[in-house]
C-alpha cells in the first residue's frame, strides 16, 4: 500500500530506470547475437534527424540492409517520409511521451524482420534532454546538433555530449547565413568529452555524408567478399 | 510504507502536478494583485528564445520595466546574455530537470524587486514536450517555433500548439535560405487551434518585433498617463 501523501519519487524513477535497464540488456544481448548494429539518434525537433536518415538510408540502401524505429508524440509524418526510402520502418507514438524506453523498442521489433537488418536505426523523440537517460540496447548512441541551434548548445547539454559515441553537427550548408562560431561549437564539446568523433554533414548538399556512411560501416558487422 | 514491486506510477505523477498547480495558483494570484503581466516562453533548443528576449528587452527597455527567470540545465550563458540589457535576471539551474516547475520560479522570485517589475518573462528550458505541462503562475504561455526546425513541427507539438496564447515563428530572416512551406505551417497550426495569434518575427532583422511588443503591451497593465 502506498501511504498518501508520502515521498516516494526517487525510489519510483530508479525503478523505472533499472526495468528499462533489464529490458534494454536483453534488447542488446539480442542485437549483438543478430549481428545487428543499433544507432539511437538524439537531437532537438527540427535538428534535421529525418532529412539526415533520408539521406542515409538512399545511400545506404545498396550495401546494408535497415530499419528504421521513429519516435514521435503523435502524426506519422516521419515514418511515411522513411518509408519512401526504407522498407522496414515503424512508427512509434509516444502521446505524452518526450522520449523512447526500450519497452517500446522491444514492442515495435514485433513488426520488423530482423533476419533482413543490418543496421537498425532509432530516430528518438525531438528532445535534448530526456532521451539521454535511457538505454534502448543500442550499440552507439548519436547526438545531432543543428548549426541552426548556435554554437551554444554542447555546453548546455552536457549529459548528451559526454555520453554520446558519435556527434553530428547538421545543416552545414546554412552556415554562410547564421552567426555561428565552429571554432567555438567545437571547443566547448572538447570540454566535456575529449575523445567523441564530431561529424559536420548536410542532407541538403551530401557534405559529411561519406564520413558518417564510413563511421556507420566501422560499426556495422563486416560484409562477406 | 510503500510496498516493493507496487505500481504507483500515476498517483505519484498525479500528485506532483497537483502540488505544482497548488504553488502556480499562489503565484498566479499574487502576479495579478502586483499588476504584473507574466509569460511563459516555450520552445525548443536553439530556436532562438534568448536572442529573441534580448531583442525585446531591448526595445521595451524605456517602455516597461522587465524582469527575467531563464531555465537551463546548467550554464548561466543565457543569463549572462540577457543581464546586459536587464538589470533584473535569475539564472534557474535545472541540472537534469527538463522544463521548469512552480517552486523553481516561487524560490527565483526572492532574488527579483517585484516592485520594480511590470513584465516577467519566464524563458523555459529548451525543449518542445516537458514544459507544456506545468502551470507556472503565467498569464500567457508563448511557444516558438523556429523557421529552421521545419514546417511540419505544430502538427508534431499539438499539446503546446492547443493550450498555446501566443505563438511566434521565430528566425524568418532565414526563410529564403530554407525549404518551408508557410502556408502549410499555418494550416497545422489553424487544424489544432483557429484562435491562437501567429506572428512571424526575426531578432535579427526586427521583423515582426512590433507585433510581438504590441501584443506585450496589452498583456501588461494600462500605463498611467
Amino acid at each position: 500500500m502506498t501511504e498518501p501523501g508520502a515521498t516516494v519519487r526517487i525510489p519510483i524513477v530508479e525503478r523505472v530506470l533499472e526495468a528499462n535497464d533489464e529490458i534494454a540488456a536483453a534488447l542488446r544481448t539480442d542485437f549483438q547475437h543478430r549481428g545487428i548494429f543499433v544507432v539511437d539518434i538524439i537531437g532537438a525537433p527540427g535538428c534535421g534527424k529525418t532529412a539526415l536518415l533520408e539521406a542515409t538510408l538512399r545511400a545506404l540502401g545498396g550495401r546494408r540492409r535497415s530499419a528504421v524505429l521513429v519516435g514521435d508524440l503523435t502524426t506519422r509524418r516521419d515514418a511515411d517520409r522513411l518509408a519512401r526510402v526504407c522498407d522496414q520502418v515503424v512508427q512509434i507514438s509516444t502521446g505524452q511521451g518526450c522520449h523512447l524506453e526500450a519497452d517500446q523498442v522491444r514492442d515495435a521489433l514485433a513488426k520488423v524482420d530482423l533476419d533482413r537488418v543490418e543496421v537498425l536505426f532509432i530516430e528518438n523523440v525531438g528532445n535534448l534532454i530526456c532521451p539521454v537517460g535511457f538505454d534502448l540496447g543500442q550499440a552507439a548512441k548519436v547526438g545531432v546538433f543543428s548549426a541552426t541551434e548556435g554554437d551554444d548548445k554542447p555546453g548546455k547539454h552536457p549529459y548528451l555530449v559526454q555520453t554520446a559515441d558519435l556527434l553530428l553537427l547538421n545543416k552545414v550548408d546554412l552556415l554562410p547565413h547564421l552567426s555561428f562560431d565552429r571554432a567555438a561549437f567545437e571547443a566547448d564539446v572538447r570540454l566535456l568529452n575529449r575523445e567523441v568523433p564530431l561529424l559536420g554533414v548536410s542532407a541538403v548538399t551530401g557534405e559529411g555524408l561519406e564520413a558518417w556512411l564510413a563511421w556507420l560501416e566501422a560499426g556495422a558487422r563486416p560484409q562477406h567478399s
